[in-house]
């Protein structure tokens, strides 16, 4: 079994993005954005209802307060403040959730602050005691190996390691830099073997051929091309070939 | 008895705007802005840990998407928009006042918002459908006889008309409007008689200087100016000076 | 000779919308964003660096500061408020085409700023009075016996009005409402036909099957779905095949 | 002669900051905000407005996109994005500048931009180039020794050293760090005799009491609470009483 998890919810206003109801078909949780870097809250509580209605299970896809660049921008924001604009969304979109009948039931940051907290101490408890402060039950999805998931742990969060569909791996088990050259992959069928692999042994192919463990309770898919949809549903045809339902991480 | 309320929470990063703090020592109810007219995440929570503090009920002030109007200007949104926006806000407020400790216990919509559901029917019905949908168990505050408390009654919210401690009255019992010359009171003294005449009493003296009764479950006061905590103070002041406390509307 | 403008820079951060290098290939005039219904800096930077390269004459669409909701909605706004909006906007958008090698020759405003100032005598006034102050020099675009034109003329401005290419005319030559079937044409062939009739008799055929006078130095046409470019290009190849070259106003 | 110089129009649709005013009677250079950190374009306009009346020069004082953070954050934007960012907001300014019969005649970075951008190579260059893109002839203020008036001066625009009259300096000439004890001045008198120092010797005392020569051609005054009021006007008056009257650097 495993979770495979997407990005929805990033229209803002007359500005679409992805295809969420391809991507519902496919995933088993869904990242909702909550107004920070996407999602106006008819979008929002629009894809919390198709979300319901498909039975994805809801996640609160947190991230800067920075809307002109989707959250892709490093913000040096304080701890204190961070702390607030996290609450202020996951509450933002529980309630949302909530209105289309479900809840959120987990926590993944968005874009540059996912990444930032792969190593920023400050920002990484600050995204935590914000968890932690609105619903310490709420497990919180990040990198394996990060600040972010060390220190949620820590908490008593429940931490859920990812791994990414479409990213080569160094021999170390970390994301080869997307500034390196096949940093991300683009072959369909290639892509969906590997998430087999992944979810069956439990180990990934690095780009030096060894073959390295990457323990994962969720797969990530992206889903704003067409392109990216045809993957998704690769990756899950396959698994379903062979016997795994992806299902959510428990 | 009697509820006094007054917005709170109305700075937005470094701007600051009233005196919370004053203001906190004064109202038994804070409505509370949530960040579309008002309130960075940081002040609002701030704001929250305050009123938890102070004892004050936690009130989401909804309104308009228009920092830079303050929610003072109409906005012509649609229902399904408006409803969704008013979901996100009390969502929003709720999450960082649980992080305080307390919790959103009603809900009261702001400045042009206000005003415009006295009688614009789609807008009224929209902000009671997003109560209803977020939590059907919270009171909402509003002007006695607009459509907004009336559709609010119809679906089974509980409707809690106010009076404005600083504001003229007609024979007929509605407000003087602002472009009117005295429909705003100044004096200190006269506020404060005039509100203790409102809750001992039930009526106020209109314009013309005949009695009407206003049946108001709260007061609302301001607090944005010096002058006005001043007033604010007056009125508690002498309501207690006859026995009444203020407390939170039933 | 006919100029022919449609809408353009209407992205925002990664959001994008229509197809602007196909429309740049068919106007004569784009009403470029100004960023406050839509267009951050750098699209509209690239935007006119492309307007610059094809030759096609440089507008500012300006509108109500209104992201989410794209411009479409009616904003409130006082008309002092409303000056300043739109000559902050113009300002920007010329700085922008003066550092591409172009300038902002005209001005349109868009969505329900368009809409409103048909009618609306404060807020018509207040665009006029932005252009004005901003540059006396610059002709406006708007809707034939529109106030907003009228109050254009009497304040020495160039007005000029313009017709739209796929919009059923009633017999008295305003459009048809919205609101009303029959409203937007869809038939490629048949506007195409319709704009080339507007511009070699400067008539239109009505709901009612009479031909009106529509006087009209402009047509526009809409660029935001791959049908809109389809008949978008229709109508540029049928008035090129009957020798009327597009071009801007004079 | 010495130029002194200001931060104003810093406040935001309702919200107020500093005493534009009072700062207006001291200054010979206003940096007005251009509404990305603050300024919405009506205060922008007034204070425009304000600024022509007093003979006040008008610079752009240009920052990052983060309302909500007013500035003080870094952001990690693309030096394409920031160039666009820069021109736009100077374009913007220039249009309100010129509505109030006068125009931007010098840039100034705002914030964490400007402290970013002492060191920060590209995102230093692509403020010199939005500037030589949007007015070559425009000359920028900064730092002292900073990457930014580097780079100005290699593209050929000129570059206007400045220095702070509240800032504590170190042996070499640089500012003490605001993390230190004692980086920031308040005794009124003391910063007086500084500034006098400082435009009489070109000199200033360190913190180590040792006497380091600071080229300035312009002295950065702060106005956002009535303390710093008080000692832009002590600083200017006791220049005025040594006969130097404050004048725009040439």
């Amino acid at each position: 079994m495993v979770d495979l998890n997407a990005d929805l919810g990033e229209g803002y206003g007359t500005w679409t993005l992805g295809d969420d109801a391809a991507m519902l078909a496919v995933v088993t949780s869904a990242n909702i954005a909550c107004g920070f870097h996407a999602g106006d809250p008819a979008t929002l509580l629009r894809t919390c209802r198709e979300a319901v209605a498909t039975n994805v299970r809801i996640g609160a896809q947190v991230g800067y307060h920075d809307l002109v660049g989707f959250g892709r921008r490093f913000v040096d924001v304080t701890a204190e403040d961070l702390t607030a604009d996290v609450i202020y969304q996951i509450g933002a979109l529980d309630g949302l959730a909530r209105a289309a009948g479900g809840r959120v039931s987990y926590v993944k940051p968005h874009g540059a602050l996912y990444n930032t907290i792969v190593r920023h101490e400050a920002q990484a408890q600050a995204v935590v005691d914000a968890v932690t402060a609105y619903d310490a039950s709420l497990p919180v999805l990040g990198l394996p190996g990060s600040e972010f998931l060390r220190r949620a742990e820590t908490a008593g969060l429940r931490a859920v390691p990812e791994a990414f569909a479409d990213r080569a791996y160094t021999p170390e088990g970390t994301l080869v830099s997307r500034r390196e050259p096949g940093a991300v992959l683009h072959d369909v069928d290639e892509v969906a073997r590997r998430v087999l692999q992944l979810v069956t042994d439990r180990t990934v192919t690095a780009v030096d051929g060894s073959e390295v463990v990457v323990d994962a309770a969720s797969v990530c898919l992206h889903g704003d091309t067409p392109a990216a949809v045809d993957m998704a549903l690769a990756v899950r045809e396959l698994l379903q070939r062979h016997g795994i339902e992806p299902a959510p991480f428990a």
